[in-house]
């Protein structure tokens, strides 16, 4: 096959080279994921975070074979089928993410794990494939025997997390996130089959995590994408009550409609094919649509995303007082004349939280020289390890302008 | 008004600090714009131009003021409320823009130029804002006496080329096409009211066509991009065709029932505020619901667009041969089991053509320390000087493979 | 005066159209920073890092320019004759800066500190001046009411920093030492005359404050780029011991020969007009002569510092052990057949430490939104506020190889 | 042998993985490159612009196991052997560069091509290395079958253009010089042994000629950077115009004494020695020295030189007026109260010209899919065919002020 190059602002040019990976990317599933914004709503505050899923599973592709060249120059031991198989499983981490990404795995699959829909995905291109997604989907289930395999696909240093960090930085311009993903990649070394950092890469994760902490509270879950992201879970919550009463001015004539009304939880394979065909053109559509509907609840909200018209958020460290809460439902309630329980619509309440890094989940391990190995919390003279186990809380309150 | 700043991975922070650029931004005529990608189907080429039509005008926004801030600090009287007209007047110029830009504006809207429908759509704020836009709309128009501040707006080095060239090669990966916006702005100068480049500017101008011409062939019309958007051309054309028998089953429930199958070509109030309500989205939706479209032509044709499975397109400098080209869609009638008029949607033929520079039509004039003036085509150490006004035309022939 | 812009690969152009600044640049004494490196001996270790000092005092002075106008634009007050005299003192503040900067000043200078020759140097250029320099020196000196312009010259938050930890940070393509300069600049605010940073700028200086930390250990502090800064250390050390039995071999007819052999400590006006004729070139100079030069010890350490063949140092956490490092001293002693005297020039130790923040030196304060002010090492919710102060000190050993 | 990498802020890091190439890097004779500027003194206009030979020549190392890595990837066969032998030729390549590389070799060498030299000192080098470097010296005299691997160290396309085109934009700041290094190494194919583009490859040729020459004229001919230079060859003429009659007040007790006042034009082993020991530094020193010249002419071209303060020279297509001319000299004769002789110092004229691609010396040759081989300057579509192969002169006369 012939050898083909996509041009990547974020990395010059990514080449394919391998007839599976040109088929996988070919495939329908796979180019679903360019209609799938990476950073859902983040558009909204950050013009330019319109980059795709498609995008970013790329370019954590063109990571992959930059970390195994790596590791295969400092004489790692990888086969070409390894080799193949980690480039396709990393291709194929994100294929069960549905429209809107992590806003709306909640609200529209009651709650099942887009890395469990990625997995029947990837099982079902393996049976069109003949098999050959085998040792790709072994990695990817962290069942085959060389883990850091599976621990670049998925694990704290991950190829995933390098490329989102480093892309997201990019396209949102918040260029304080950027990491350096070329020297992290030039520090990795494997010891027992697992993944491991070299001691002079120290700094450099530390500014990973630091860097990784700061998209978090920068980006992902920055106050206006965060009020734009709960007013489109309500306005899923809306359709929703609505559709006892009204389904049919609701519907939409797309995959919507199933997942909003019909959807009872169990994931078939018939509901695998539904799931395969929605993206975020469908609710992009619906919103349109819903914009003009007659309920005042919906269309307010509906209209509000479209013209970025969003509701304000405040973050507080103390729980949020129930009395003022209740107070701001009844005036908002009186300002647009509707029911308090319609109000809940309109304001709301919630906490977000974030660890930067869990050493009982998955660990970032330094060698030494001498053969030692420390958990990069434990060690004595980095400035993060006494705060970087730390888990920061914080309370909002959400709600349209009264 | 406090000051807000947007981050932009182009030019770092964008600063809005007058209440009416920000009532403009807040429109949801503007706020449309984040739906109308800027490069039409290129992202289907270069995953990284997702970017839009809004972040575009922001961008070309940002350079008004630099260019402005330049020209104030050389001495060139403009006052305030010019800025901010001519800072509306850019921020304005693509609210015309329909779904997929330039790809369909022939097709969707009988060739009503954007440029007369940003007008139109401007007077029509300007009712709305009181008059604010009185001055901004005279400068689009070319009728306010201070002429550069029009040409800032549209001419040989505008704002608009300068940002959407640096913008495209920054989103597309296309480095090639990088043009030095900053030390053109600097070279900028104010000469009997017209906007010039001093004498040391030459080379950066020269820069500046050569990227443009660049970026056309590689990225404007690449072979894969021009395929993809003849591809949206003819499913609109096969929609509409097919609307005479069963209009039903084609609709959406969006206005481009009303653009594709009620339009009569005539652009009145009414069809401005339908117009303001279709982007993207609309389009993307019904390719989505049309790739299930019981007419095969049609629904091949959408579904290669949804999956990327595009057609071969072929450049040639002479003209297609008929008889070669009939031959083809013989062929494809009889491999797709279609008459040779439905062929038509599968094989096609066209011409495109560029010129980097038409003197005759508006010029980029070099002032010389001593006073002279001379246009950049006619400076005789330029290297381009002899092929800078130079027509280059390529044939095409498209088609589905066989 | 006209108008003069100069390329900067960092920030892009740096515009200068004030006369007192262009006599400023064109004098002999801020040319002088032409030939001293910014970072030492750092470009053995990072081969880019070849920028000088009066690179970043340019650098700096663009700082400054984009730091006071968005001061301005939030409506502080700054006068003309202010913002010229911050900008004049950012540009000489480094002018007192001798031979490889840093590295030298103790053993040169016998540790008269560079900001008190800025200082000299700057009144002797204001005589020079007739005066002009009167509001700059006051600033500089943090006699001026306006204490933020001091703050801005020379605190914790100042244009010296950003600018050198930007500018190191590009040359040696560190890319993790980036911060985001202009983001910081975006968040100052001035409250009491004091500069402060708006609530949303936390964790922008929290990556700063990280990013300087990185920059000092993987670039400032490296192993290697402190083994050949202590190499040159020792060779005027060993220079100035052998001029008591030979000094007319170690002349070289430039002023190393004055400060190295004949300078008392006093900095009268005849030391002050010497001071201004060296830089880096007479010791570049000097280490190639004396790379020839009998003495052993002497040449061998020039030569390897010309031909980059640098000894080795190991930091660790405990103190060196005693006797380990005499028997070192010992076997180079034997190795390279000198005395266990000299082999003191071979083998040596020593510490660093560095604190990223002294909240009792100067501080960084955080201005919220409801008046509050609070110092950035007191804010619970940051990650680093438990760590921020404490000293790293790592001690070190450096050796010749046996 | 470990791998090393090394910190390059233009590639981000250049990775060393072989003993020979570690022992060329550490050789005396590659790291004095370290201490010649690479674009001699046009750091005096783009203060950036202050990298090394050695800097480059890294540079074009990493591109060329780039470029043999994609030739590899595209089934060119290129033996370990071969690979090696072009990285140590390209490493080399520069290595016969004296003091201020092309500024000052027909003063100090009588005219002898630095590639001569480079090619002595590699074969100086060869003995040491007991024939390691027999093959990179066959390629690098273009005696070597597989053609390309010379046309790779030296050609239209080499590595050694691409790298400083690349290096010199980024560190000068002239964005616009920066070419598509990447795409055009991507773009490069083997046929007959000769290096070639592919089709599509066309436009970033084009890109990268007039990168080029724009670079020609905006930083390697700047008119600044040109007066600078000839200054500095006439502080050379001066000087041995002078040790006629007073060499000991001149000679500064380095090589340039033997250079400057002795050398006989012929390159024997002890020349080469001597001259291996003599970079910028000397003459910076003897520059700092001279301007103490009781000699003015010397003492103040010296004077100039070190404070930045350039003689004035411009540019004309017309040849110079000799009346005019005479009368210059005079003035300044008069001016400076010095001989008419001695001011053609102070005056003088001169000519330069540039032809961006001379098709008869080497040519880049376009291979089309089906199998035709075009040369750049005949294809019919390209912009800049027919204007390529013209040679644009400049005459100009430079001055000190009057």
């Amino acid at each position: 096959m012939k050898q083909k190059i996509i041009n990547d602002p974020v990395y010059g040019f990514i080449t394919i080279n391998n007839a599976l990976i040109f088929d996988i990317i070919a495939h329908p599933f796979y180019q679903r994921l360019r209609r799938i914004h990476q950073m859902a709503l983040a558009y909204l505050v950050y013009p330019g975070a319109v980059h795709t899923r498609l995008h970013h599973s790329l370019g954590a592709y063109h990571l992959m074979g930059l970390a195994l060249g790596e590791l295969k120059s400092k004489g790692v031991e990888i086969t070409a089928e390894e080799e193949l198989a980690a480039k396709a499983a990393i291709l194929l981490h994100d294929v069960g993410h549905g429209p809107f990404s992590h806003a709306l795995e909640e609200e529209l699959l009651s709650g099942i794990h887009h890395e469990e829909l990625s997995l029947k995905i990837m099982q079902k291109m393996n049976v069109e494939f003949n098999g050959q997604l085998d040792l790709a989907i072994e990695i990817f289930q962290n069942k085959y025997p060389k883990k850091f395999l599976y621990q670049l696909v998925s694990g704290q240093l991950d190829v995933d997390r390098m490329d989102y960090l480093t892309r997201d930085s990019f396209f949102t311009g918040v260029h304080e996130g950027v990491i350096g993903y070329d020297r992290i990649i030039k520090m990795l070394v494997v010891h027992n089959n697992e993944l491991m950092v070299e001691e002079k890469g120290i700094y450099s994760i530390e500014k990973f995590l630091i860097a990784r902490r700061l998209m978090y509270w920068q980006a992902y879950l920055h106050k206006a994408v965060l009020a734009a992201e709960e007013m489109l879970v309500h306005i899923l919550k809306r359709a929703k009550q609505l559709s006892f009463t009204e389904k049919d001015s609701l519907k939409t004539g797309s995959g919507t409609d199933y997942f909003l009304f019909e959807f009872n939880g169990i994931v078939d394979d018939n509901v695998l094919n539904k799931f395969c065909e929605i993206d975020d053109v469908d609710f992009e559509f619906a919103i349109k649509k819903w914009s003009k509907h007659k309920d005042i609840v919906l269309s307010e909200l509906c209209k509000r995303i479209l013209n970025r018209n969003l509701f304000k958020l405040k973050f507080q460290v103390e729980e949020i007082d129930d009395a003022l809460f209740n107070k701001r439902q009844e005036e908002v309630a009186a300002r647009y004349n509707i029911s308090k329980e319609d109000a809940t619509y309109f304001v709301f309440k919630g906490s977000i939280s974030n660890t930067i890094y869990k050493p009982n989940e998955e660990s970032i391990n330094i060698l030494y020289k001498d053969g030692t190995i420390k958990d990069i919390s434990s060690i004595d003279d980095t400035l993060i390890h006494k705060t970087i186990t730390a888990t920061v809380k914080k309370n909002y309150i959400c709600s349209i302008n009264v």
